[in-house]
């Protein structure tokens, strides 16, 4: 059996509609690439066949990690909640996809595989502890504390998305009210700017005005443009990211913040609020003990990060 | 020498008018008190006085913690900020109470070391992992992993009190708006009950009307004896510390959470609406995975735990 450092691993995230892998070597470089769509057939059967072709020609593959959005206990290598997986797939996936691929399996929430990927290779490299942050359709997180995964007692932990910001802010859809997540995930921002839109007509100068169905990316690049009510619509979206940043800060005076997802494709429009408000909410010593970064390794962070997490289980 | 399962240590806490200390076997139990008032004079040589008076005839004391309203830094032994202390005093402070006492001296803030002493021998017992939150003059707090005071990159973690709940609320102390620490703490609780008892005539009927100088203290045992404004405002007290423990459990997962201090002294008054509004806010298989209750070391936590630090340093 070759040792770890002359294997490759394979990384795949499942995401709502697609399956994404990648063979990446012992220091996280990526080999090989795959992509395919879900086809809501056989889940298992369509991973262990994007293994089966990613694995081709390789005989060095030291395992595979698998990234799922949900939570899940890796104790128990169980998948406790997803709303992408029903049931029947999700209780026994972990014995089912050892069996198909032959490998050794691991799964992880997708937050923290990209986390990992991050920490490991990405803009969190050098610090020792660090939180993430991921910005998209929802807004997750995930702790890295002396080089480990702190996934709290069951898992779950980091879920910055959900802290309260506005004890009576609007309802989010996982019960509360005002979480971060309510006003800064992907969809909440486009809801925040057509409601603006739709009651303030200075707005309507905003090429955004133009377009019914424009998502949180098209708001990012009109930003990146110049586009003055995108802008400011971001901006505040920084803010309010700022202030859960503030809280994290508080909380665990953390060495290194990295924010990833979708919405920071936007890059230094989201990230210089989201410093200033940080910076303004939090403790002056804890602030200055922290570093808040971008991202680095763009949508490859979970598929990355799950080969590093095959790579370093013991 | 003796081992440190034969010896005693001393804990002593500085609060802002008064030293209190104790001497301490190495199961956490306390063999011996000393109290004193801060006379303004020398610090230093008061510690050291009660140190001496402690000692007194015990030959196997090992060494002596000192739990410090303000920042610490472990690492560094130093006292990074105090309002209680000059920085003439905290400067020098570890190593003159070093040559002073004669003793190993182990310094660290005051919530964490009551954390320390509620995990290691109070209601965080059997715990792998906690949250302590005390509840007096301000709101502080302190985080236990594994074993071990987690206090961040640079001392500062646990800070609890200063996660913002309002994005628009009132201003802090600390410079932010709308922190825990606004409406929860025993000044801002007191503050709240008065502004309600200036608007709304039906909360005449409170015993707390006859009274113009009460505090948190008084408005608990009105409380506890049934005055329905007292219980009123410390549910609602409640309620705001639950939308922080709430935020807390999202974002560590964390095994159990104490709550201590003063306002604690209202017990069930205070834990059950926490507890119904983490509930309510919380992630449910978070909170399924989390104890929330009272801390069971009373005002001996800080000065217990500080002991037992420094008979667990190494």
């Amino acid at each position: 059996m070759p040792s770890p450092s002359e294997s490759s691993f394979i990384g795949i995230e499942l995401s709502g509609s697609k399956l994404s892998g990648a063979t990446v070597d012992s220091n996280g470089q990526i080999e090989k690439r795959a992509e395919t769509s879900v086809n809501g057939g056989g889940l298992v059967a369509q991973i262990a066949a994007m293994v089966a072709d990613l694995k081709a020609g390789d005989e060095n593959i030291g395992g595979v990690g698998i990234a799922i959005p949900g939570l899940v206990n890796r104790q128990s290598d169980r998948v406790i909640a997803s709303s992408f997986l029903p049931s029947t797939v999700s209780n026994n996936l972990h014995a089912d996809l050892t069996e198909a691929t032959g490998l050794r399996v691991e799964l992880e929430n997708d937050a923290n595989a990209a986390a990992y990927g991050e920490y490991v290779v990405g803009a969190g490299r050098g610090s020792r502890d660090m939180f993430y942050i991921t910005i998209g359709q929802g807004i997750g997180g995930a702790i890295v504390l002396d080089g480990k995964l702190w996934t709290g007692s069951s898992g779950f932990a980091g879920e910055v998305g959900h802290i309260t910001i506005d004890t009576e802010g609007a309802e989010c859809l996982c019960g509360n009210r005002g979480c971060l997540e309510t006003v800064a995930s992907a969809p909440n921002i486009v809801r925040r700017a057509n409601e603006r839109l739709n009651r303030d007509s200075t707005s309507s100068l905003s090429r955004l005005a133009l377009n019914k169905d424009f998502t949180a990316d098209d708001m990012a690049r009109e930003a990146t443009e110049g586009d003055d009510f995108a802008l400011m619509m971001l901006e505040r979206t920084g803010k309010y990211i700022g202030t859960g940043v503030a809280s994290v800060i508080n909380l665990l005076n953390i060495e290194r913040i990295v924010l990833g997802g979708g919405v920071m494709q936007a890059r230094e429009i989201i990230l210089n609020p989201v410093i200033q408000e940080a910076k303004r909410r939090a403790f002056q010593p804890c602030f200055e003990a922290t570093e808040i970064m971008a991202a680095s390794l763009g949508p490859d962070a979970a598929t990355i990060g799950a080969a590093l997490l095959a790579r370093d289980a013991s």
